[in-house]
């Protein structure tokens, strides 16, 4: 499989001076991928295929499943199910218990959560405490100002096909640790923390998180399952975000559109010298 | 509780000259909105407050659980929930079975759905039957290419937050029916068709939607739930999208970008003379 496959389809174009013709176009894959811990499921989300394993790692990570690489012993397709290459099967270590309650709704918080802001922030909480940072976790203007181009450096897709999301983990002089894409933006980032996370890397408490997109709750919420401090954004937060971030002890920058940004919360973080 | 709320808060802003300041930002609110049928919950999904109803409604009704605006008995908060300004409880007509199973999982297929592909493009089908449409149903090239301005022009809250999705449902000369707004792309849309749902208005076989992000893969389910034959999208479809598209018998647009645009599947809808 390659690493980000692309379809292409012909399609009809109308270009800028009216005319009509036929084209083919680059599209961003979309298809299912479910995880399953043992034979049971998890969870099935849409993604673009590539990075699955890391993608179930990263899951299962920012959901609170897992703790630590080792808790999970092996993540491999089933041997003979008839789309195997849209399954991921989790094999836990021996002895850990799954809180599949915790998991239950992919994407969207708990369904049998009925409870909202503050509440449902403090029962985040719960699971993953605030961010205790060193006080020299700082990162400088410059450097905060040179991750988003890196970003598309580094993310081969979005130009061509105009559909995909990209995350990156960079640490705090802007080197890149890891960037990946997908066409969901919590998949890419649950493909960045994954990685981070197989490679027994976690907490990243000393690296910064850049999204490609908006920074909603559920990016916070995952940027704090890795242990993250800092998260930007190129577009804007939700009002959760900024409440979840700064209850959570996590710099969220906003609008990182070089040479100008906004900082929502914790700016300690951010060298202003 | 207004239509669309909208959050703000302190934060520090760097403009473009490097100098900063402090400022006060409006953000899109983000809050969980749970869904019950009757005393169980359905879904909790991320939503910017404003339209609940209509979103329930919208959601009913993409997922197959109800047909028919009359198969809602009504929609309402619960008397004495702590957060009842995020719950909303739907009370469906007597005699009505609910098949939770097919909407166990909002925003992602059913969490039970191990297939990918053709295959889960098949399942839904029995679910939603291709679209038939008249001859008829036809769209001139200036009706699609005046709708994204008429979008934005209907949209009100993107320009201050620059973080919310819309959805639009107009006739085929171009009349808005109803616009609607979300931070979540699916919110919007079920929304948007939650309206016209609750309106008894659907099918919306003459109908098209448009959507200010890219077409996935449940966009065009969304659609096809509502009876829409034509989906316009500023951004780029997903490989899915345009599958379960042609197989739907849905035009798709894409790109819609005037003077130009993508057709995906089924120009026989575009007039192009």
């Amino acid at each position: 499989m390659k690493e980000y496959e692309i379809g292409s389809g012909q399609i009809i174009r109308r270009k800028g001076n009216g005319s009509l013709e036929y084209h083919r176009d680059d599209l961003t894959i979309e298809e299912p991928l479910e995880i399953r811990i043992g034979r049971k499921t998890l969870a099935t989300t849409m993604r673009t295929p590539g990075h699955d394993e890391e993608l179930a790692a990263g899951f299962l990570a920012s959901e609170g499943i897992v703790r630590k690489h080792d808790e999970i012993d092996q993540l491999s397709r089933p041997d003979e199910a008839p789309n195997r290459e849209n399954i991921i099967t989790v094999q836990l270590a021996q002895g850990m218990k799954v809180k599949l309650g915790s998991a239950k709704r992919f994407g969207t918080i708990s369904s049998s959560c009925g409870i909202c802001g503050k509440e449902s922030i403090a029962a985040i909480r719960q699971n993953f405490p605030p961010i205790v940072s060193a006080k020299d976790v700082r990162i400088d203007i410059a450097t905060l100002l040179s991750v988003p181009a890196l970003l598309r450096e580094l993310q081969g897709e979005f130009t061509r096909t105009g559909g995909i999301h990209a995350a990156g983990i960079f640490d705090l002089r802007g080197k890149p640790k890891v960037v990946r894409e997908d066409i969901g933006r919590h998949n890419a980032v649950d493909k960045a923390i994954g990685r981070a996370f197989l490679d027994g890397q976690l907490p990243l408490d000393r690296h910064v998180l850049l999204v490609s997109g908006r920074a909603s709750f559920e990016i916070m919420q995952k940027a704090l399952s890795a242990g993250i401090p800092i998260v930007a954004s190129v577009s804007a937060p939700s009002t959760l975000a900024m409440e979840f971030a700064r209850e959570s002890n996590q710099t969220l920058v906003g609008f990182l559109r070089p040479p100008s940004f906004n900082v929502y919360s914790h700016i300690e973080r951010v060298n202003l010298s």
